[in-house]
Protein backbone atom coordinates (compact mmCIF):
# COMPACT_ATOMS: atom_id res chain seq x y z
CA UNK A 1 0.00 0.00 0.00
CA UNK A 2 1.34 3.56 -0.72
CA UNK A 3 1.64 6.23 1.71
CA UNK A 4 0.89 9.31 0.86
CA UNK A 5 1.71 12.84 2.68
CA UNK A 6 0.20 16.14 1.81
CA UNK A 7 2.69 18.53 2.41
CA UNK A 8 3.46 22.44 1.28
CA UNK A 9 4.41 22.97 -1.96
CA UNK A 10 6.61 25.83 -0.65
CA UNK A 11 6.75 25.76 3.37
CA UNK A 12 7.08 29.39 4.90
CA UNK A 13 10.14 28.15 6.55
CA UNK A 14 11.79 27.88 3.15
CA UNK A 15 12.72 24.06 4.36
CA UNK A 16 14.69 24.66 7.68
CA UNK A 17 12.38 21.74 8.78
CA UNK A 18 9.96 23.28 10.87
CA UNK A 19 6.98 22.32 9.13
CA UNK A 20 4.79 19.60 10.90
CA UNK A 21 5.37 17.02 7.84
CA UNK A 22 9.02 16.91 8.89
CA UNK A 23 8.47 15.05 11.76
CA UNK A 24 6.22 12.11 10.39
CA UNK A 25 9.01 11.78 7.27
CA UNK A 26 11.20 11.80 10.01
CA UNK A 27 9.08 8.55 11.64
CA UNK A 28 8.58 6.89 8.22
CA UNK A 29 12.52 6.84 7.55
CA UNK A 30 12.87 5.42 11.39
CA UNK A 31 10.53 2.35 10.41
CA UNK A 32 11.73 2.13 6.98
CA UNK A 33 9.00 2.99 5.34
CA UNK A 34 8.70 4.60 2.02
CA UNK A 35 6.02 7.39 0.94
CA UNK A 36 4.60 9.63 -1.48
CA UNK A 37 3.94 13.18 -0.66
CA UNK A 38 1.12 15.24 -2.41
CA UNK A 39 2.35 18.93 -2.84
CA UNK A 40 -0.57 21.93 -1.91
CA UNK A 41 -0.75 25.48 -1.99
CA UNK A 42 -2.03 27.76 0.54
CA UNK A 43 -5.49 27.90 -1.39
CA UNK A 44 -5.30 23.80 -1.81
CA UNK A 45 -5.34 23.55 1.78
CA UNK A 46 -8.86 25.66 2.14
CA UNK A 47 -10.25 23.42 -1.24
CA UNK A 48 -13.06 20.68 0.17
CA UNK A 49 -11.28 17.66 -1.47
CA UNK A 50 -8.30 18.62 1.37
CA UNK A 51 -10.44 20.22 4.71
CA UNK A 52 -12.03 16.24 3.66
CA UNK A 53 -8.54 15.04 4.52
CA UNK A 54 -7.99 17.29 7.48
CA UNK A 55 -11.20 19.91 8.40
CA UNK A 56 -8.88 22.15 10.43
CA UNK A 57 -7.13 23.49 6.75
CA UNK A 58 -3.45 21.78 8.14
CA UNK A 59 -0.78 20.14 6.39
CA UNK A 60 0.08 17.07 6.84
CA UNK A 61 -2.15 14.40 6.18
CA UNK A 62 -1.25 11.09 5.77
CA UNK A 63 -2.96 8.62 3.56
CA UNK A 64 -2.43 4.83 4.26
CA UNK A 65 -4.68 2.44 2.38
CA UNK A 66 -7.80 3.56 2.95
CA UNK A 67 -6.84 5.18 6.36
CA UNK A 68 -7.08 9.21 6.39
CA UNK A 69 -5.64 10.87 9.47
CA UNK A 70 -4.34 14.09 10.79
CA UNK A 71 -2.36 15.51 13.30
CA UNK A 72 1.26 15.01 13.28
CA UNK A 73 1.04 13.14 16.56
CA UNK A 74 -1.61 10.53 14.96
CA UNK A 75 -0.36 9.67 12.77
CA UNK A 76 3.30 9.30 13.99
CA UNK A 77 1.58 6.87 16.90
CA UNK A 78 -0.23 4.94 13.99
CA UNK A 79 3.36 5.12 12.00
CA UNK A 80 5.15 3.81 15.06
CA UNK A 81 2.11 0.99 16.15
CA UNK A 82 1.79 -0.12 11.92
CA UNK A 83 5.53 -0.05 11.07
CA UNK A 84 7.43 -0.13 14.16
CA UNK A 85 10.67 1.87 14.66
CA UNK A 86 10.02 3.89 17.58
CA UNK A 87 7.77 2.13 20.19
CA UNK A 88 9.29 0.66 23.28
CA UNK A 89 8.28 -3.63 22.54
CA UNK A 90 6.83 -3.65 26.16
CA UNK A 91 3.44 -1.84 26.99
CA UNK A 92 4.37 0.41 29.98
CA UNK A 93 7.66 1.43 27.76
CA UNK A 94 4.98 2.14 25.23
CA UNK A 95 2.26 4.15 27.47
CA UNK A 96 5.15 6.41 28.58
CA UNK A 97 6.36 6.98 24.91
CA UNK A 98 2.77 7.89 23.92
CA UNK A 99 2.57 10.37 27.25
CA UNK A 100 5.54 11.65 26.14
CA UNK A 101 4.16 12.65 22.71
CA UNK A 102 1.21 14.23 24.46
CA UNK A 103 3.95 16.09 26.78
CA UNK A 104 5.41 17.85 23.21
CA UNK A 105 2.06 18.05 21.57
CA UNK A 106 -0.11 19.87 24.94
CA UNK A 107 2.71 20.62 27.63
CA UNK A 108 5.52 22.19 25.58
CA UNK A 109 4.97 23.16 22.05
CA UNK A 110 1.75 25.41 23.16
CA UNK A 111 4.26 27.87 25.00
CA UNK A 112 6.50 27.79 21.98
CA UNK A 113 4.11 28.69 19.61
CA UNK A 114 2.83 31.26 21.82
CA UNK A 115 5.72 33.24 21.44
CA UNK A 116 6.00 32.33 17.11
CA UNK A 117 2.06 33.41 17.10
CA UNK A 118 2.81 36.51 19.09
CA UNK A 119 5.62 36.85 16.34
CA UNK A 120 3.10 36.67 13.24
CA UNK A 121 0.31 38.65 14.39
CA UNK A 122 1.56 41.33 17.06
CA UNK A 123 4.84 42.01 15.35
CA UNK A 124 3.38 45.79 14.98
CA UNK A 125 1.24 46.45 18.13
CA UNK A 126 2.74 48.58 20.97
CA UNK A 127 2.84 45.80 23.82
CA UNK A 128 4.76 43.40 21.72
CA UNK A 129 7.89 43.90 22.89
CA UNK A 130 6.67 44.42 26.70
CA UNK A 131 4.94 41.11 26.46
CA UNK A 132 8.26 38.98 25.13
CA UNK A 133 9.42 38.61 28.95
CA UNK A 134 6.40 36.93 30.50
CA UNK A 135 6.11 34.78 26.81
CA UNK A 136 9.93 33.73 27.21
CA UNK A 137 10.01 32.70 31.05
CA UNK A 138 6.64 30.04 30.52
CA UNK A 139 8.83 28.90 27.87
CA UNK A 140 11.74 28.53 30.65
CA UNK A 141 9.83 27.17 33.08
CA UNK A 142 8.93 23.93 30.93
CA UNK A 143 12.39 23.59 29.75
CA UNK A 144 13.50 23.60 33.41
CA UNK A 145 11.22 21.11 34.22
CA UNK A 146 12.18 19.00 30.94
CA UNK A 147 15.99 19.33 31.72
CA UNK A 148 15.22 18.01 35.13
CA UNK A 149 13.34 15.21 34.11
CA UNK A 150 16.54 14.26 31.27
CA UNK A 151 19.42 14.56 33.69
CA UNK A 152 22.26 13.10 31.61
CA UNK A 153 20.12 10.54 30.22
CA UNK A 154 20.28 9.92 26.33
CA UNK A 155 16.38 9.90 25.81
CA UNK A 156 13.46 11.08 28.05
CA UNK A 157 12.50 7.28 29.09
CA UNK A 158 15.36 4.15 27.90
CA UNK A 159 15.99 4.52 24.85
CA UNK A 160 14.97 6.75 21.32
CA UNK A 161 11.26 6.46 20.80
CA UNK A 162 8.16 8.67 19.25
CA UNK A 163 8.23 10.54 22.32
CA UNK A 164 11.91 12.09 21.78
CA UNK A 165 10.78 12.27 17.78
CA UNK A 166 7.93 14.76 18.86
CA UNK A 167 9.77 16.23 21.93
CA UNK A 168 12.94 17.28 20.06
CA UNK A 169 10.48 18.34 16.75
CA UNK A 170 8.87 21.07 19.49
CA UNK A 171 12.07 21.91 20.73
CA UNK A 172 13.88 22.71 16.98
CA UNK A 173 11.77 25.71 16.96
CA UNK A 174 13.50 27.13 19.59
CA UNK A 175 17.27 27.30 17.65
CA UNK A 176 16.89 30.79 16.79
CA UNK A 177 15.45 32.17 19.83
CA UNK A 178 18.47 31.62 21.61
CA UNK A 179 16.46 30.33 24.51
CA UNK A 180 17.74 26.33 23.66
CA UNK A 181 20.97 27.80 24.76
CA UNK A 182 20.10 28.72 27.63
CA UNK A 183 19.58 24.77 28.07
CA UNK A 184 23.17 22.92 27.27
CA UNK A 185 21.59 19.05 28.06
CA UNK A 186 18.37 20.02 25.86
CA UNK A 187 20.19 21.39 22.90
CA UNK A 188 22.83 18.38 23.10
CA UNK A 189 19.39 16.12 23.27
CA UNK A 190 18.25 18.50 19.70
CA UNK A 191 21.52 17.44 18.60
CA UNK A 192 21.58 13.55 19.25
CA UNK A 193 18.30 13.52 17.41
CA UNK A 194 19.30 15.45 14.41
CA UNK A 195 22.25 13.21 14.33
CA UNK A 196 20.05 9.89 13.70
CA UNK A 197 20.31 8.72 9.96
CA UNK A 198 16.52 8.90 9.86
CA UNK A 199 16.16 12.33 10.59
CA UNK A 200 19.16 13.35 8.14
CA UNK A 201 16.99 11.86 5.18
CA UNK A 202 13.52 12.97 6.43
CA UNK A 203 15.57 17.15 6.66
CA UNK A 204 17.23 16.73 3.49
CA UNK A 205 13.77 15.43 1.34
CA UNK A 206 12.05 18.63 2.74
CA UNK A 207 14.98 20.64 2.30
CA UNK A 208 15.38 19.43 -1.33
CA UNK A 209 11.89 20.08 -2.35
CA UNK A 210 11.48 23.71 -0.42
CA UNK A 211 14.73 24.65 -2.07
CA UNK A 212 14.02 23.36 -5.74
CA UNK B 1 -4.78 -3.68 40.84
CA UNK B 2 -5.93 -0.57 42.25
CA UNK B 3 -6.06 2.61 39.86
CA UNK B 4 -5.10 5.76 41.85
CA UNK B 5 -5.42 9.80 40.74
CA UNK B 6 -3.68 12.28 41.73
CA UNK B 7 -6.20 15.32 41.73
CA UNK B 8 -6.32 18.90 43.27
CA UNK B 9 -7.12 18.85 47.33
CA UNK B 10 -9.34 21.84 46.17
CA UNK B 11 -9.39 22.72 42.33
CA UNK B 12 -8.93 26.19 41.46
CA UNK B 13 -12.30 25.82 39.53
CA UNK B 14 -14.46 25.27 42.90
CA UNK B 15 -15.57 22.14 41.27
CA UNK B 16 -17.23 23.39 38.14
CA UNK B 17 -15.10 20.20 36.76
CA UNK B 18 -12.57 22.05 34.50
CA UNK B 19 -9.85 20.76 36.23
CA UNK B 20 -8.17 18.34 33.99
CA UNK B 21 -8.74 15.09 36.20
CA UNK B 22 -12.48 15.55 35.56
CA UNK B 23 -11.43 14.02 31.65
CA UNK B 24 -9.70 11.06 32.95
CA UNK B 25 -12.17 10.43 35.70
CA UNK B 26 -15.37 10.28 32.87
CA UNK B 27 -12.94 8.00 30.68
CA UNK B 28 -12.44 5.66 33.93
CA UNK B 29 -16.34 5.86 34.74
CA UNK B 30 -17.19 5.02 30.55
CA UNK B 31 -14.73 2.17 31.21
CA UNK B 32 -16.39 0.91 34.38
CA UNK B 33 -13.10 0.96 36.25
CA UNK B 34 -12.77 2.24 39.99
CA UNK B 35 -10.54 4.27 41.14
CA UNK B 36 -9.05 5.93 43.95
CA UNK B 37 -7.58 9.45 44.70
CA UNK B 38 -4.86 11.09 46.55
CA UNK B 39 -5.08 14.55 46.76
CA UNK B 40 -2.75 16.76 46.38
CA UNK B 41 -2.06 20.64 47.90
CA UNK B 42 -0.40 22.70 45.41
CA UNK B 43 2.89 22.50 47.67
CA UNK B 44 2.40 19.06 47.24
CA UNK B 45 2.92 19.42 42.81
CA UNK B 46 6.21 20.84 43.91
CA UNK B 47 7.92 17.94 45.73
CA UNK B 48 10.15 15.43 44.79
CA UNK B 49 7.33 12.83 45.20
CA UNK B 50 4.85 14.27 42.92
CA UNK B 51 7.77 15.64 40.40
CA UNK B 52 8.88 12.02 40.26
CA UNK B 53 5.02 11.07 38.78
CA UNK B 54 5.45 13.78 36.76
CA UNK B 55 7.77 16.43 36.23
CA UNK B 56 6.08 19.31 34.57
CA UNK B 57 4.03 19.54 38.52
CA UNK B 58 0.69 18.97 37.01
CA UNK B 59 -2.22 17.08 37.50
CA UNK B 60 -4.00 14.33 36.89
CA UNK B 61 -1.23 11.54 37.41
CA UNK B 62 -2.33 7.80 36.88
CA UNK B 63 -0.75 5.02 38.81
CA UNK B 64 -1.79 1.51 37.53
CA UNK B 65 -0.04 -1.18 39.13
CA UNK B 66 3.90 -0.54 38.00
CA UNK B 67 2.59 2.24 35.19
CA UNK B 68 2.79 5.65 36.10
CA UNK B 69 1.52 8.28 33.32
CA UNK B 70 1.08 11.87 33.15
CA UNK B 71 -0.83 14.07 30.11
CA UNK B 72 -4.67 13.56 30.42
CA UNK B 73 -4.45 12.81 26.86
CA UNK B 74 -2.37 9.69 27.29
CA UNK B 75 -3.66 8.60 30.62
CA UNK B 76 -7.23 8.55 28.66
CA UNK B 77 -5.31 6.53 25.75
CA UNK B 78 -4.14 4.00 28.07
CA UNK B 79 -7.75 3.25 30.04
CA UNK B 80 -9.78 3.45 26.59
CA UNK B 81 -6.72 0.46 25.04
CA UNK B 82 -6.97 -1.34 28.60
CA UNK B 83 -10.26 -1.38 29.82
CA UNK B 84 -12.09 -0.72 26.78
CA UNK B 85 -15.44 1.69 26.26
CA UNK B 86 -14.76 4.71 24.44
CA UNK B 87 -12.41 3.37 21.39
CA UNK B 88 -13.82 1.69 18.47
CA UNK B 89 -13.10 -2.27 17.77
CA UNK B 90 -11.46 -1.80 14.36
CA UNK B 91 -8.11 -0.22 13.61
CA UNK B 92 -9.04 2.42 11.71
CA UNK B 93 -11.79 3.90 13.70
CA UNK B 94 -9.38 3.50 16.64
CA UNK B 95 -6.61 5.59 14.63
CA UNK B 96 -9.02 8.14 14.29
CA UNK B 97 -10.27 8.50 17.40
CA UNK B 98 -6.54 9.18 18.40
CA UNK B 99 -6.27 11.64 15.53
CA UNK B 100 -9.45 13.45 17.02
CA UNK B 101 -7.76 13.35 20.76
CA UNK B 102 -4.76 14.94 19.54
CA UNK B 103 -6.98 17.83 17.85
CA UNK B 104 -8.30 18.51 20.77
CA UNK B 105 -4.75 18.37 22.82
CA UNK B 106 -3.06 20.41 19.95
CA UNK B 107 -5.40 22.24 17.68
CA UNK B 108 -8.23 23.11 19.85
CA UNK B 109 -7.25 23.29 23.09
CA UNK B 110 -4.40 25.82 22.63
CA UNK B 111 -6.08 28.50 20.89
CA UNK B 112 -8.51 28.35 24.14
CA UNK B 113 -5.87 28.44 27.02
CA UNK B 114 -4.10 30.71 25.07
CA UNK B 115 -7.53 33.26 26.27
CA UNK B 116 -7.80 32.03 29.41
CA UNK B 117 -3.66 32.28 29.92
CA UNK B 118 -4.22 35.74 29.52
CA UNK B 119 -6.61 36.24 31.76
CA UNK B 120 -4.63 34.85 34.39
CA UNK B 121 -1.39 36.98 33.52
CA UNK B 122 -2.51 39.52 31.88
CA UNK B 123 -5.32 41.12 33.48
CA UNK B 124 -3.98 44.22 34.57
CA UNK B 125 -1.59 45.11 31.06
CA UNK B 126 -2.51 48.02 29.10
CA UNK B 127 -2.84 46.12 26.61
CA UNK B 128 -5.22 42.81 27.65
CA UNK B 129 -8.98 44.56 26.52
CA UNK B 130 -7.09 45.46 22.95
CA UNK B 131 -6.11 41.31 22.87
CA UNK B 132 -9.35 40.12 23.46
CA UNK B 133 -10.93 40.44 20.11
CA UNK B 134 -7.72 38.56 18.14
CA UNK B 135 -7.50 36.09 20.96
CA UNK B 136 -11.89 35.13 20.46
CA UNK B 137 -11.16 34.87 16.50
CA UNK B 138 -8.52 32.41 16.73
CA UNK B 139 -10.79 30.76 18.59
CA UNK B 140 -13.83 30.83 16.68
CA UNK B 141 -11.59 30.00 13.22
CA UNK B 142 -11.13 26.47 14.96
CA UNK B 143 -14.96 26.39 16.55
CA UNK B 144 -16.13 27.18 12.49
CA UNK B 145 -13.98 24.47 11.20
CA UNK B 146 -15.38 22.13 14.03
CA UNK B 147 -18.92 22.74 13.24
CA UNK B 148 -18.25 22.18 9.64
CA UNK B 149 -16.62 19.07 9.87
CA UNK B 150 -19.19 17.73 13.02
CA UNK B 151 -22.08 18.75 10.66
CA UNK B 152 -25.27 17.66 12.41
CA UNK B 153 -23.79 14.21 13.55
CA UNK B 154 -24.02 13.45 16.90
CA UNK B 155 -20.61 12.32 16.99
CA UNK B 156 -16.91 13.08 15.43
CA UNK B 157 -16.33 9.90 13.70
CA UNK B 158 -19.35 7.25 14.48
CA UNK B 159 -20.17 6.55 18.15
CA UNK B 160 -18.86 8.28 20.98
CA UNK B 161 -14.99 7.90 21.14
CA UNK B 162 -12.46 8.93 23.61
CA UNK B 163 -12.02 11.39 20.67
CA UNK B 164 -14.92 13.46 21.63
CA UNK B 165 -14.57 12.83 25.30
CA UNK B 166 -11.11 15.03 25.07
CA UNK B 167 -12.80 17.56 22.73
CA UNK B 168 -16.13 17.96 24.87
CA UNK B 169 -13.99 18.62 27.73
CA UNK B 170 -11.62 21.03 26.16
CA UNK B 171 -14.57 22.90 25.10
CA UNK B 172 -16.02 23.07 28.26
CA UNK B 173 -13.56 25.68 28.60
CA UNK B 174 -15.54 27.84 26.55
CA UNK B 175 -19.00 27.75 28.57
CA UNK B 176 -18.55 31.01 30.49
CA UNK B 177 -17.19 32.91 27.61
CA UNK B 178 -20.50 33.07 25.80
CA UNK B 179 -18.35 31.80 22.23
CA UNK B 180 -19.75 28.31 22.47
CA UNK B 181 -22.94 29.70 22.18
CA UNK B 182 -21.90 31.60 18.98
CA UNK B 183 -21.77 27.99 17.54
CA UNK B 184 -25.33 25.76 18.64
CA UNK B 185 -24.07 22.61 16.51
CA UNK B 186 -21.30 22.59 19.22
CA UNK B 187 -22.92 23.81 21.98
CA UNK B 188 -25.30 20.95 21.51
CA UNK B 189 -22.46 17.99 20.80
CA UNK B 190 -21.10 19.14 24.19
CA UNK B 191 -24.63 19.10 26.35
CA UNK B 192 -24.62 15.34 24.47
CA UNK B 193 -21.25 14.59 26.32
CA UNK B 194 -22.11 16.19 29.43
CA UNK B 195 -25.85 13.98 29.50
CA UNK B 196 -23.85 10.57 29.41
CA UNK B 197 -24.05 8.84 32.37
CA UNK B 198 -20.13 8.54 33.15
CA UNK B 199 -19.62 12.05 32.82
CA UNK B 200 -22.25 12.86 35.57
CA UNK B 201 -20.22 10.43 37.65
CA UNK B 202 -17.34 11.78 36.82
CA UNK B 203 -18.68 15.19 37.90
CA UNK B 204 -20.69 14.85 40.77
CA UNK B 205 -17.28 12.72 42.22
CA UNK B 206 -14.89 16.09 41.70
CA UNK B 207 -17.23 18.47 42.55
CA UNK B 208 -18.30 16.64 45.98
CA UNK B 209 -14.31 16.24 46.62
CA UNK B 210 -14.39 20.12 45.78
CA UNK B 211 -17.24 21.47 47.77
CA UNK B 212 -17.18 18.87 50.79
Amino acid sequence: MTITLTVFERSPDGGRGLARDTKVRWALEEAGQPYEVRLASFADLKAPEHLARNPFGQIPTLEDGDLVLFESGATILHIAETYGGIFPEDAGGRARAIMWMFAAANTVEPVILDREVAGFTEKNESWHEARQPGLKDRIRTRLNQLAAHLGDAEWLDGGFSAGDLMMVSVLQRLTSSGLLGEFPSLAAYVARGEARPAYQRAYADQHALNTR
